[in-house]
């Protein structure tokens, strides 16, 4: 059986997936992929998204130059969500947030509102020129 | 503005929440919350989640009494999904995953397929009994 055919596509024919960095567990990203986008993540081992807004393949970094190279594709025990282990390229610490922080998991639920306690390591107008 | 109005619940009224062992920075699971079960895990301190196959709230551990001690909850940049950072409970290692082993995230894509490749750490029947 191909291994693309053992995971279990949402509705819309896409599975979540979860970008963690390698070196420091940190967990940088949540986006999704198509059939295709996992099958050129694989071959490239570079995350190729499928961006639901724009309706089309995503390779992260293809604009900002922050590439994630992928050292490992997981499968959750109901084949239906992807946890990848990624280095994030392009700058140092990498950055894997459009707002030019490291993580896009920058706002903290403290007593009832929300935080951004993370900082931006680069003006998002130098990332996109 | 209440903090649960400034999260972007799906067309189902749910958000993706990706659960991280606090101490080890391991990716235990992926499940989903609705607004009442977000609001209880805060409350709480204890993983509360909507079982999309039960329809219902699911209380992480109440039958296996894994229970997931929560740390913190932090949003994403477009809010609409939670990183949650847990101590797993009730067996040491914690075990996440229904199939009892650790994490959820037990297989591993090689050449082609997926290989299980985390042990199981306790029979699920001794789990759920």
């Amino acid at each position: 059986m191909n291994w693309l055919d053992e995971v279990k596509w949402d509705r819309d024919g896409l599975v979540p997936v979860i970008a963690q960095e390698a070196g420091s567990g940190d967990v940088l990203m949540f986006a999704f992929m198509n059939r295709e986008a996992l099958q050129l993540t694989a071959e490239r081992g570079e995350a190729v998204y499928w961006s639901r807004s724009r309706q089309k393949l995503w390779h992260k970094g293809e604009e900002s130059g922050h590439i994630q190279q992928v050292h490992e594709l997981r499968l959750d025990c109901d084949n239906d969500v992807v946890l990848m282990k990624v280095t994030q390229l392009g700058h140092e610490p990498g950055i894997a947030c459009h707002t030019g922080r490291h993580s896009c998991f920058f706002q903290r639920h403290d007593n009832g509102t929300w935080v951004a306690d993370r900082p931006v390591l680069k003006d998002p107008e130098h990332i996109y020129k």
